[in-house]
């Protein structure tokens, strides 16, 4: 357990394995930083390569069983059973966020299961030592159409151009997952909301601190002519995909 | 044990961790599909992309040790046998998959060793919590060869466009491996053959009842355009490389 | 512990993952076939795809901890700090190789930073079972800096095509590594420098013997043509990216 106990001290603050202090605080800092440098000149581009997306969304849904069970800090039933909940949160996620696309657009994305099922692993993140199946499935559930209508808010409504949509997806989730404990009967809705204010309007101050001070000492956007030719060549000297012979 | 105590009962039929109920199921659901679909019009196309079928036979290969050595549920040195030999069935598979190509045809394929590294591994399966070190390397030897032939049999005599080769490889491996119980003396031979047999029935009368009843609600086949056009952009909105710079 | 009580018998050379018998006896039979085979004709082509590239490092990266820690052959405290030490001197190494790149060229590469990653998992490998966390972290960081340098000298300066960078990352690193067992004090200097000369002889001697006997019998060397062409047609019959239709 990350929190309770640990930075949150006896405040009776319910954190499993990060919502607040993994989750929250990415979400809040990516927002930020996606709101000062400002959007790409094509905030329309997809992805380029979905399988390799979905390589990569794999990777990481086995290596959060690690994360959520070694949160235990022990091989005992208790990491068992965060890890069952990590499962079935992360696969019912990709199910309904692929059910609520194909509903609104008619088509159900590969992009969009495997960013449901992240949807699905950052919300039952802090759930994850103290729930059990039926609440991972319901944390699970939610998260793929919650997650998925703030994508569309920050990206449509709000035109900001988080790219990895780290905001709607982990901060989101792991504000809802963090919620959850105290409507479900976990925690105390004091201490859960509370801990997410506290850390909320922390994470604000602090990143904007860095990225004030970062942005005095070197450039953060790449200049236009760099943007549309990639920063793949400009900055690391390679392309994503050698054609030489 | 998946079956043997359970579904099977008192039967006295082996099947440590599902060659019947996952491999020869999954391969006579997928042989009578493809038949009922019919072929693609281009049937002879290869995989687009061998390295990411290699990526994903590496994962596969990998979790295939949690499926078989899960089944042992303990963490016990029945466990530890069973993901050796589903270890060494599946490295022997693609190994005589490779030489049996290279015997064929003059060359090996990438493509084709991962295939002799499921055959291995679908094979090994049923037998994966009752044999050692040396019948596994005699069950994946066979293997490679055998789901290779059965390979060419389906394709090429039938004429049958299974895409991913799911009977010849799930379905011929798992069947294989239940007999192979029988003929390393770990089961009976009625128990083995007659457990295949009722599953297989079972198998093809519950398929063809819900293939029926799924292409009287949908159409399961699509139309000859979005067939050429591939599938990605019709059903899912997306294409396999974005390449709008 | 492969080595120490096996083949090395009551000799004390300390090698607890494989630096000597896995790491130094590879690089050097790569280094001998790479001067034997001749550079390919256009020495200076990248890797076709620096993202596979990426995907094999991280998956190369996560076994290494069954290797490592598997190698205390027992789920202890032992094996958990061996894996511990690994996962710091693979970080490290990727970060000092990226920032010794950015010094030197300007741009630190992804393909790099991977090869950083394989040169602080092949040098701790002799010592990850005898040192703490300082320890890896200091071997981490000279393996990022030594591989490079090496790969540099046996690239650009001995014109030796390693393609794949064997000598200059596994076996620099490997014997990196068993050589600092001795300098941190965990081992003597001369069971240490000692083995690494006879087993590097006896790795000189044995891959010539492999190397010309071979040669006798098949051609090492593809013909011009198909080294233009690439060996996927040629060798396997199949191209990288099927793009018919």
């Amino acid at each position: 357990m990350l929190a309770d106990g640990g930075i949150f001290g006896e405040t009776g603050v319910k954190d499993f394995a990060g919502g607040i202090v993994v989750h929250e605080t990415a979400g809040i800092a990516a927002l930020i930083l996606a709101v000062m440098l400002g959007a790409r000149k094509d905030q329309s581009k997809p992805p380029h390569n979905p399988g390799m997306v979905m390589i990569g969304a794999a990777l990481l849904w086995v290596g959060w069983f690690g994360f959520n069970g070694g949160s235990q800090l022990a091989a005992d039933g208790g990491a068992a059973m965060a890890i069952t909940v990590t499962h079935i949160s992360a696969a019912t996620a990709s199910l309904t966020w692929a059910l609520w696309e194909r509903i609104k657009f008619g088509k159900a994305s590969l992009v969009g299961i495997v960013t449901g099922t992240i949807a699905g692993l950052a919300s039952i993140t802090p759930a994850s030592g103290f729930v059990g199946p039926w609440a991972a499935l319901l944390i699970g559930a939610v998260a793929g159409i919650l997650c998925q209508e703030a994508v569309v808010l920050i990206r449509n409504r709000f035109k900001i151009d988080d790219t990895l949509d780290v905001f709607a997806v982990h901060g989101v989730g792991g504000i809802f997952g963090t919620i959850m404990i105290a409507a479900l009967g976990y925690g105390s809705w004091v201490a859960q909301l509370g801990s997410l204010a506290i850390v909320g309007v922390f994470t604000i101050v602090v990143t904007l601190i860095i990225a004030f001070v970062c942005r005095a000492i070197v450039p953060m956007r790449a200049d236009a002519e760099t943007e549309t030719n990639g920063l793949d060549l400009a900055v690391h000297g390679e392309r994503a995909y050698d054609m030489t012979s």
